[in-house]
């Protein structure tokens, strides 16, 4: 036993570090993975990569001193970025939905510098499939589909109790193509899940058909709450006030990941689907029977659907698979 | 060196049957897989499951004798089915395509008591991309889905350098959903790859655009032929003659076989898609051409397509996998 921890770094305590589109979620955790601190930053909107840095480090410096540490006495630091992320080089470039930041910017250097510990980067959707996979919903299972619907719609895979990344770029559920030439997706291509599901493309479809007259309470809703955007929240109330517009493009994204994960479970056959993200942690479980009725019309093996389960880790799933980066 | 093999097993010969919906094809292989005879019989279209292991047997003992052996002098032989395949059971039940076998039917033992040797079964697409795998158009890669356009479109995995399965249903890109709400499959299910890209659902499209009036020359071709079914040669022969028809019927195929493997690519990020079944064997380089066209528009990461190759070893590819089912 050692009398104090305030001089030294404290071996099995672990910092995550979640990186957001609209927040940054941050964790300290010990070795049997129990939450010892957390905090939520809102991500910048304006700036770039630099700027974003020094907001995750402020984040993380809250969540370790609410544990009573400071983060140099972390282990080691993990983290979840979206964009094209290169875990050795310890940088990440074209991360879209961040302000500025197409080339490839040294996240892990810049971090490392900020906190005085080790910072190790993984794709966030990787790290929150993974959490689920050995800390949440996934528990039970050998194989699964993690199924992100916030912003976008990402996907990650468990096969045979391993995660798959194929050539690196493996899990983009929210890119197969449900309806061949239909809808404008975020990523310039037509007809993905994403397209009809995504939450960026739910509030631009949204924003269209308000301005061409139809009626709906979301942008007074996201005003009245200070948001510049329609969060998962946003939508969440529209859909309780009973929002026409709201509830018909709701509808027809459940429709979109029903058909995309139903046609992703024909290609792999896992055992079971976690859905999470920030619609999917928000909605809660009307939402994952509701998914799971919309994939049954497309399952070849009806008889025997997958699993279909909610995140067990809510919003701080992705902070939590960040902290399985660091090896303890 | 042994004087005969006349009188005892040969150890190193196995035989190997593709049973499919219009043929069955044979073949025996040394233990370096070198072809010692093969024969090729029509799958009876009446009877039942007996007929069918009857028509099986005398095509192996064809393959057999071609090859100077007698079926029970070989170390075993495997068999790729369609249908539900209970490999331990050594039984066959749901092979939609074959007349009468709707129900579980014994057909190792039934093969067993023919040939006088050993039966292993497995499933005929995932002996096949096996096949391709191990010593087709897959050998250098270590991740690929084997895409099989024919009556049905099947489809197969190898993720890792192992054929994944998942619970038992893997690969099913045939029935990945590209239209919701779209054409009928023959699976009952709509918008499914299949339904634009099957043989079957490609004829039975044909017969009722022809009934409607539409011109075409595949069913004059069938008869002068002899032919009661649209077969893979009757279509290239169509399109050879620019038949207008046919021309429409199998570009669409090709979008939509395009949008399908994008999709499982999106997915699984494999290395390599392998292009093999009746239609893709028969149509061939500027048919795999255009299918990667086809592929491109909907690849997520879309500056490093896989590799899409034609199954190497053509016909006899799902005979030559059958023949790996065999412990040497």
């Amino acid at each position: 036993m050692h009398a104090s921890n305030s001089e030294g770094p404290v071996p099995d305590a672990v910092g995550g570090i979640d990186l957001g589109g609209t927040k940054i979620e941050t964790v300290i955790t010990d070795s049997a993975h129990r939450v010892l601190g957390s905090a939520r930053h809102p991500t910048p909107t304006t700036g770039g990569p630099a700027d974003i840095a020094n907001a995750m480090a402020a984040a993380l410096t809250e969540a370790a001193r609410a544990a009573k540490l400071e983060p140099a006495q972390l282990h080691g630091v993990g983290v979840g970025s979206p964009g094209r992320v290169d875990s050795a080089a310890g940088t990440v470039s074209r991360a879209d939905n961040l302000p500025g930041w197409y080339a490839s910017f040294p996240l892990a250097a810049a971090l490392q510098s900020a906190l005085g510990t080790t910072v190790t980067l993984g794709n966030d959707v990787s790290v929150a499939t993974d959490a689920e996979f050995r800390l949440g919903a996934g528990r039970p299972y050998r194989s699964l589909l993690g199924v992100f619907w916030g912003t976008g719609v990402g996907g990650g895979l468990i096969l045979g109790g391993e995660p798959w990344h194929g050539r690196g770029g493996a899990g983009e559920i929210g890119h197969m193509v449900i309806v061949e030439d239909g809808r404008q997706c975020p990523c310039g291509r037509r007809g993905c899940v994403e397209a009809y599901a995504g939450r960026g493309a739910l509030e631009a479809h949204a924003r269209s058909l308000h301005a061409k007259g139809e009626k709906t309470k979301l942008f007074e809703l996201a005003a009245e709450h200070g948001r510049d955007r329609l969060t998962s929240s946003i939508w969440a109330r529209a859909l309780e006030h009973g929002d026409k517009l709201a509830t018909k493009l709701i509808d027809r994204a459940v429709l979109a990941l029903g058909a995309g994960i139903a046609s992703a479970v024909n290609l792999i056959d896992v055992e079971a689907v976690i859905i999470g993200g920030g619609l999917g942690v928000r909605f809660g479980e009307p939402f994952r029977e509701r998914i799971a009725e919309a994939t049954a019309p497309h399952l070849f093996n009806d008889t025997d659907p997958p699993a279909i389960r909610l995140a067990g880790l809510g919003d701080l799933g992705g902070a939590l698979g960040a902290t399985l980066l660091v090896e303890r």
